[in-house]
């Protein structure tokens, strides 16, 4: 595996200083021009090259007639073209001294026998020139730390810490908006498409050395060497959490992937025994294969899996204990030390259980420090899971009755909420433990982001929160949880 | 069970022309005056009548010093006041004459032993008088066909479809906003808390014959009188699909049941038994029962479980394929006739097997009619499941390319995604079969919102959309599916 991410031969397909851009014109029907307009919208800031036959201008950048025109040897070479012009293209490509190649065109193997051919001859002929190549039949790469986007969609958000290989582009592009609503965005994300050349474990290896990857997802419709794939995997899940989600498991699952990227996929059982003996993670869904990054890229590892839960509504808190303890995650009773604390805390009408049910309190800031702060200095827990309602009315109708003027409401709302997450955030470095908050309200809320960005998750239900953090204590410690 | 909802004895509580309000005051920090505001908000039409020992007023409506004071008797008291004044309220409220109460206040048989006592009391003070009440311990009723809500938040969006009963407030009164987000709304919900007189089987044969109601979801911590709860809901689930979804089934729930409401949970195997014998379908968590309520509301019912799935991206398709066969849906091949029409709509890099992939393709608007119409008009299949990808930027895109003037870009759009939503809605009714989307997006998007607004439920995920499938093909054809 590389030490340094400049040592991986995928360095310059993921980091190019240049590219020839192949497929796009100025008319935004056709995908190459959507691909090329993502590059630019992300603000890429090396040299460009589209190269059209006719258009002697490509959304504003001067265009080539040929690849052999250029006025360097670019790094990179996004083909997005008819089937029957790739070859064809590559070559001249290869003429030109191109090393890297992210080939969208689709047609090969994922089409039946006379793809597969057509797809080993490009293969030999990459071999020829020493090229490297990403697809056929992908979108290329997207890694927001270098202004990168290759992909159909428009890069949204910020840049994260969640690395990615995906055997669906789909997973990409289209996880940008849902990342970004989230608060999330991706490292490096890598659609690796039919695999003709670079696969899954290059990918893998890629973002196990790349500094901004804190986790890895895998969207995974076959694993083409199994016995290369767990050793890489194995080593990268002792630095780096690795997820993955695998959907050929089914009959269904098996035939859609095999239309999709030709893949051969095999039964559950077998990819679970993979996932096993390489310490990655499965997640059962996509949902649950960003929740989980989501956690494991931002929460300091907890030292077990006893969870305390924090609420104010009773039903909330009770639908949060029941999943966690279906999930394998322990919710010890409240210790009598720690209940007499809370019990200055929390109105009678309320449960000083766990779940702490502080129910309705006129002291509401209590509830992200005093209380939470009881609950992380006890050593009886390892994870506070709470529970967040904060609809902005809410925080309207407090402001009035302290008697702020209406037209500070806002402002001062705001205020409130940065000093609140910012107490949060105090207690999670101050204890070391995981803060988990679970919530209904859109992940776009205001209270929602700002913790985010305070690297305190909160996940859009108590189930996804459960699923989570069991994912979370199986990778930090795997012999104590059970599922 | 009533036919007509004005025979039902609930229907007074639920639909009261006037309203003794107590515990409201002009203090915002109060949790009664959050609830009259609440109440305010609406717009509630009939008279409110606050009753507060000092204020002349309370948010701007005139105040009773003591309910003897009213100038009628109003039809329903809420009653949100400290534990040791309940019992005289209610005995006041008896005296005046008025026949329904809410009483909001905690401290009752959730607490303990003398909660318990106190709960007896109050029982017999209520039948002294003749009066039928929710509570203790509950929120109350929102019924925004009435505009009566007296729950802790305001509600938000329109009234809706969706019947409910809680054993948990805050599952009514904190899921106006998500629900509003997916264009969803309560027909009526109904906050039973201690259940100390109504209970849920009351709730439910009141929701049973609410014309508004076309669904009914039950949070259920504890099932009181389950041979009563089978022998109601086995004839309500004749007439319209009830979904449940059981907190107290792992042990750490059924102790969170106890200090919420006081509830004695069983285990998870009972409740099971008890739901089938009711036709009740089981929801696994929260938002798998307002999913299962948005789908089963508003589709046709299906003639069986033969799924088509259409996509434009392989992942997607793939992964609702493999969800759908995990939930014992039927996912069959594409028939040749159907292939053959197909292979004229969809270009040679997509898949004309089911799913049916149609990769990037520039007829966009075929996605939306003569692609759905030929899988719907195939005897092949019962449902239409659909992957929906429409990011803003996309139509912007195609609105550019079609030489759409800057400035009409946001109208057109508009107008082309109006005229979208018409054409499935079409299909809908000529062909009578469940047209079902799922997307990644925002449930906020403009797109989704007006699919919605026709009655195509689009689901936040592919899984998410599987679950509920399998839930309708349960409902209306037990026979067939396994699950």
């Amino acid at each position: 595996m590389p030490v340094s991410i400049s040592d991986s031969p995928l360095y310059k397909l993921i980091n190019p200083d240049s590219i020839a851009f192949f497929g796009a014109s100025n008319n935004f029907g056709s995908m190459g021009t959507s691909q090329l307009a993502s590059l630019l919208g992300l603000g890429f800031e090396g040299n460009i090259y589209p190269v059209h036959p006719k258009e002697p201008t490509v959304l504003g950048l001067k265009a080539y007639q040929s690849v052999a025109d250029l006025p360097e040897t670019p790094d990179l070479a996004v083909i997005i073209l008819p089937t029957r012009i790739v070859l064809d293209t590559v070559t001249q490509c290869g003429e030109k001294g191109i090393k890297n190649a992210i080939i969208v065109s689709g047609g090969f193997r994922e089409v039946g026998a006379k793809g597969r051919d057509l797809e080993q001859t490009l293969i030999q002929t990459t071999h020829r020139y020493g090229m490297r190549f990403l697809g056929p039949n992908c979108l290329g790469v997207a890694n927001p730390h270098h202004k990168l986007n290759t992909t159909f969609l428009p890069y949204q958000g910020d840049a994260g810490f969640l690395g990615m290989v995906s055997q669906s582009g789909s997973f990409i592009t289209q996880m940008f908006d849902y990342l970004s609503r989230a608060g999330m965005g991706f490292s490096t994300a890598i659609s690796v498409g039919n695999e003709a050349d670079i696969d899954l474990v290059e990918g893998l290896k890629y973002l196990a050395a790349c500094p901004h990857t804190k986790v890895i997802n895998l969207y995974i419709e076959t694993i083409r060497n199994p016995k290369k794939f767990i050793e890489v995997a194995g080593a990268v899940t002792l630095k780096k959490p690795v997820i993955a989600y695998y959907v050929g498991g089914s009959e269904s699952g098996k035939q859609a992937c095999l239309s999709h990227t030709g893949a051969l996929s095999g039964p559950d059982r077998l990819y679970d025994g993979v996932f096993r003996q390489s310490g990655i993670i499965r997640a059962w869904s996509i949902e649950e294969l960003f929740d989980m990054g989501a956690i494991l890229g931002s929460v300091p590892a907890p030292h077990g899996d006893r969870v305390v839960i924090q609420t104010h509504s009773g039903g909330p808190g009770a639908v949060a204990a029941d999943a966690c303890d279906r999930e394998g995650l322990k919710i010890p009773p409240m210790p009598d030390s720690v209940k007499k604390e809370l019990s200055t805390l929390v109105p009678h009408t309320g449960s000083i259980g766990n779940p702490v049910d502080i129910t309705f309190s006129k002291d509401r800031l209590a509830y992200f420090s005093s209380i939470p702060g009881c609950l992380l200095d006890a050593d009886h827990f390892d994870i506070l899971l709470i529970y967040l309602l904060l609809p902005k009315h809410m925080f309207t109708r407090m402001m009035k009755s302290l008697g702020v003027p209406e037209n500070q409401i806002a402002t001062e709302t705001e205020k409130l909420i940065d000093e609140l997450a910012d107490k949060i955030e105090e207690l999670v470095q101050t204890y070391g433990k995981p803060v988990i908050g679970f919530s209904f309200h859109s992940q776009e809320a205001f209270f929602i982001k700002r913790l985010r960005a305070r690297n305190i998750p909160v996940m859009q239900s108590p189930h996804r929160a459960a699923r989570a953090i069991a994912a979370l204590c199986r990778y930090t410690n795997p012999n104590i949880s059970g599922s």
